[in-house]
């Protein structure tokens, strides 16, 4: 089964080029100048007038994660079809140890969650909540499983939390077998004293989720963990990267070459926390951590994206229905569950960066898609439209206008963060592994289509 | 006329693909997944073990420049040859406004010079020596005529060099229409005192032209273009960065989003002011401006090529024989004519830095290749290997040995500054604009081949 | 004829004490506890409830300087009776070398001017216009003489313009005979094109003295000059600072221990470029160079105050009356005389830093008279209240209000630039070499009591 | 009882001036011009030819610390009797809160240990190892009592060790009431984790103790505190800072105005890690907290000196004798009592940094006296020699000669850490409160003459 997509604009993270794009079952076979492929096609899309782009790789979702007794709201299954409905052919979830688990059990729970569930393919990072001498041991098994980021929490002690000692002895780890070390940076022990002063004043709304959380502390807890990578020599990736301060810290620490790399959200390039302190409790549909911040911060995190001090865009997809979810925390802001939707939206909310002019078509391709495949071990694999690559395709149309809502999106999840969101540009169709599942409003894809990825190391370190 | 260069590893800026390469006429007409190639070939390349990259791109060059009564002692002809050898398939070479001319019959002059004489495509820079009401706007017509790049002087006084004010004119209308400016950013003004403080004192030798040229005036001058760039909004382009303070101004303007860029060259990165302190003369070889700097700048130099504070490699390449020319200056530093060859040995010199470990071979080919093309405004035509791009491909062998000196190199020039360094990697193939011109060690290139490129703007800017 | 100064509250820069101060003659003799002075005293002066501090230190004045073709208003004697009313009792004034005079001659018709005219003790600061031999030489003479800060312009091209080339050579001159450079640090070049923009596009209101001289060119040149000084090791003392960007220069350097200092005046502390804008021409009595910014400046100012990045607040008080001086440049603000009235209020200015929580008590004293008189070679004679020292002493009331007037200063100039400022303070007492000059609102004072101040070198050298 | 000290130089922070000192009782009467004291003196101290200048004071001793079982060597007795023989007059000891205990019992404990014990007057620091409700209120009793700097310690996890929500906290509390927190600035946790290593892999040497705390973890821990200071808004003193690292973050800090103040002590100026690496379990006399840095450090702090990044020397006087204490640690570095002798020469070792150029005359009373009586809150009863001032005073030889050794000194402790080396300048005659307790080679002190002093707030608050 062969496709050829024909005069296109496609685009890399260098530029762009006229080109047409021959697909062969899975793989994408050629990328030829236009009308030149000498070969037949089963089926010809044409893009003219249209971007033909490598899939979204959206490096950071939460699906169907286990929280305090419930479950973010999209399975595999209805995330994945989400992702792929706005462009994204690739997502990397994280497996979540449970206190006294081990890794490799996690991994097996997680593999089960995903298998035969997702429409596009996926990879995973494991979160590492216990360290001692097993669960560093299960991290080299780890990579050898083609899971080689790890996740720690410098926030939510009690629960995901890791003392610096133990994200020290993880770092040492990763620094010996590849790997690279995420990390959630807030300092959680100082938050939570806000958090109950707060708590203990009766000031409960969800706009203290924000005021609790300050950037200074965010900034802070980034800049230990560059310190703790210095000293073991491990990779360090700080995911979504909310405040000025923290960015500081990451531009400081590349500028002298150090192996340290940030991503930010599209939710705190677009909100803030004004959003967060929306009335009626409607504040509780934007809490996640780190907050939104001071709109002030959003002209920073725009530029540290152009400076490629942060070097991905990802969603941190993890959404909690507003309806008795969200709803656990009225009266109490620390009960509501951390996390927002965003999976579906992330290409086209970036776009708007190129329609604004914050950023160049190039820039867009690379923080969504190439810098993540090479970031996280796809590459050549995803990340790109090259001969071998996985036919991972979107096809997008520049100039549509569409509307963000609940009405409309695919994930599950009764509320929409851009609700009413008029914007620029439209996904027409889209390839995962070769095989068309999007088609203008069509669905053809299915779960199950989507397959594990087993990711070789950062190919971004010095 | 068709080429298939089969089973080479094909990079790019962002990584390496398995993928064969199909040439057709001066274009690459397809990248297909290995033997998937529908079509057929004249000719066949095996590049089997094998690196395919896009031809590499000097952005600084000065062939048969004018210097003092002398000229430097390429030809367009000898030194497009030896480019070509060292697998360089496009240089931007300097049009030299003379103090009175207009810049438009200087660049008359230049093509006159370079039309029918070189082996590969080239494009030109105008050096603006003279800033008046008619210069700045012949900028304009530079602009239309694919010269869209101007280089100015803080350094030479009396010969190029500008003054603060002429500078601010000239950004001004680069701003104004989407041109950048280059500079040697070097106090002259300064560096001239201390030049006729050391001829007073006595002290002539080579070394001296080092000793005078202090690193702090380097990074003072590149300090004060990028905050006159600022005022006017210009894009500011630093050539051949030498200086670690320099580098930091770059650092420094680069994290707060401004439009600084900045090249280094392979002299910068190897050799030291210990090379210009050798005896009898011998230092004299290796006088060029900015000078070659203490050893521990090097460091900071691979660095910031990492950090892409560095973006470029070129090599500045303007040779003078040590006989009769750089023989000038006995007795007196200042007379040794400024310049060092370079251009044949430029992607070698670079590659040694993937061999030690400095640089990602992605980093390579972005920084000799990639990024030159898009900041000057040729990228996708140069700089890829992608349908439509023109055929400008190396071959390289990367465990190949080789020692450079003069007496094999193609160069016109009597001397070699790496004479007797041995080297790992070397150029295999090279085609230009679809034309083998190098095949191991048979030159297949003519001048008159390379035709002059009108380039677009710079692709870079925010 | 001996004083007692009695139950005071005693300042000095690093905190007060309650204690009576003893004259004897001009000298200070003994700082004594309370009613613990076992001597006789002529007179006795009460000071209970009320501040004995060190008489200021005003180290930025220019008394009837000539300016193209006319003179700054006050000469010696108004000026530096004006100066005594608002409790400064020492003044350094700067003679200024005609281009083509020399520096000795130029001295003894400064010297000429003042002698016999001041009604405090003055020193002289001498500005090079003309950098050669002769006048190298001559720096090392005028060091002997006492004289030993010489300042320089990176403005005013064609007048007091130095090229970085001779500011080079003065400052080797200062490394070698114990001087320290005084910089005027703007770029004047850069300057002189907008400005001749700004009259040539008819925009010629006193605004646009501040619009064509925008903060960056003067955070350049400070960069330039503090680069220059490390080449050549020269002690550097930035006057008049006005902008972020050039305390951030500053700060930079200090950070490093380079023996880089700097001063800000009251009119950036309390004025700002709205004052510039005034209509009907009013804004020409706020043309200074650097010209008044933006208000965000002053905040960053009273930072560096506290930061000590700016260790001393002088006047630059160059007063031009409104009527037929300022009025010179109606319809061409280049032809603005440059200058302001101030050498009167700085003390009382520069204590509502005092009063709204800027500065410490003790930061006003360091700012406005003992760093000042560290700085210039003055101490301990002058900046402090010790035996020994001159008794040049101020008693300050920290609670009377007055209100700032053309109508009631001593100034000879016909505006006030702070007309109608109420402030908290005022002058009660003051004493010059022990004599009491001003009482209340009597003036015992006069001309001719005031003497030449040979200094000694900067005390702050590292 | 009156004293007059007739002849010699009197030093204070700004400069120096010849006077005679009068004494009277315990307090200074007046500081007046040589020979011009009309009144009695009962007894004349001829300083002629030397230095007269305030009694230092040591704002870090730890007098019979309990630790593991076993105390400090030196009593409140002998270290006090030591630090007077130095030129000290003024301790302020470090009370140390028992987990479980109250501050303010632990206060009278202090009161009890040192009331009628020690030499010269002494304050208190109180040190909280316990953070809870009631403590947070006590902290404003010992406000009142005139103890209002509070240390918490960021490494020692199970003994001292706070938690950063404690320290958040706590500052608030001192935010609140006017203390200031002072910070032992290490990251614990993760240094822990390097000690167990160590010893697990058998690297049991004193060394260690150097090699298991790198300079990152001090510059970690320092920018953490400063933010968590910037979040409340208290006021934070970095205690015995030891690497350039830290010192950095505090620069950074103190550029922006915030009230972030830090100390050095002489070990961390004079000796490296090489003395720690000292054969034979020698090197156990040279571990303390932090440790002894690579040379390079030195240099750094010097700077941080004269830049006043570093504001104060204190000594963190520890001291535990080799036999039998240091001793606890053979075979485990990490059992080795952390601590070094120090409080006798502080103010001779920093005199040689005069000596050899690195800072002025004032600024070595400044950091050993005038800073530290205005960061302690005891200004100007100490911390000058102005009237009214206790009559803390010492006459220093700044020519004589002496060999620093445990066989000589007067500290309660085996060794000395400077065993042997031979410097400039010797304590002539101190008084304290009066009374001269030094005079040549006799001692006339006793204890009991030592008094609590009930300390105002810090000085330096913005």
């Amino acid at each position: 089964m062969s496709i050829l997509i024909k005069g296109g604009t496609v685009l890399s993270s260098t530029g762009s080029v006229t080109a047409d794009v021959v697909v062969d079952g899975e793989r994408i076979t050629a990328v030829v100048a236009p009308d030149s492929w000498p070969g037949n096609a089963d089926t010809v899309i044409d893009a003219t007038g249209k971007y033909v782009l490598p899939g979204g790789i959206d490096g950071h979702t939460h699906m169907e994660m286990p929280f305090g007794g419930t479950f973010s709201a999209d399975t595999f299954e209805t995330g994945t079809t989400a992702a792929a409905w706005g462009g994204t052919t690739t997502i990397v979830d994280f497996a979540v140890q449970a206190k006294g688990s081990s890794l490799l059990s996690t991994l097996d729970k997680w593999h089960e969650k995903a298998d035969g569930n997702c429409a596009i393919d996926y990879g995973f990072h494991m979160i590492v909540s216990d360290v001692n001498d097993g669960t560093l041991k299960e991290m080299d098994a780890c990579v050898d499983a083609g899971v080689n980021t790890f996740k720690m929490f410098m926030a939510y002690p009690g629960v995901f939390y890791s003392t610096d000692g133990e994200i020290l002895l993880a770092m040492q780890r990763a620094r010996a077998n590849g790997g690279t070390i995420m990390m959630h940076a807030e300092n959680g022990i100082a938050i939570d004293q806000l958090v109950a002063q707060a708590l203990a004043a009766g000031r409960t709304d969800p706009v203290q989720h924000g005021l609790t959380r300050p950037p200074e502390l965010e900034g802070e807890a980034t800049h230990r963990a560059i310190q703790l990578a210095k000293v073991t020599g491990a990779p360090l990736y700080i995911v979504h990267l909310s405040a000025a301060q923290a960015l500081e810290a990451v531009a400081e620490a590349r500028n002298t070459g150090q192996n340290v790399f940030a991503e930010t959200c599209p939710q705190y390039l677009f909100l803030s926390i004004e959003d967060l302190a929306k009335p009626d409790f409607e504040g509780a549909k934007f809490v996640a951590s780190p907050p939104l911040r001071e709109k002030s911060h959003q002209g920073a995190l725009w530029q540290g994206l152009r400076t490629n001090d942060l070097s991905v865009v990802s969603t941190d997809h993890c959404p909690f229905c507003f309806v008795e979810q969200k709803e656990l925390g009225r009266g109490d802001f620390s009960k509501i569950p951390n996390g927002m939707p965003g999976v579906e939206h992330r290409m086209d909310l970036i776009y708007q960066g190129v329609v604004g002019g914050e950023l160049t078509l190039q820039r867009w391709v690379e923080v969504t898609s190439t810098t993540p495949a090479r970031m996280f071990g796809l590459y050549p694999r995803k990340g790109v439209i090259a001969p071998g690559s996985d036919a991972d395709i979107v096809v997008y149309d520049p100039s549509a206008r569409q509307t963000l809502s609940a009405s409309t999106h695919h994930m599950a999840v009764d509320y929409s963060a851009y609700e009413g969101l008029e914007i620029t540009g439209r996904v027409d169709t889209v390839l995962s592994r070769g095989r068309v599942v999007v088609d203008g409003d069509g669905w053809h894809g299915a779960k199950g289509h989507g397959r594990f990825l087993s990711r070789e190391l950062n190919q971004y370190l010095n």
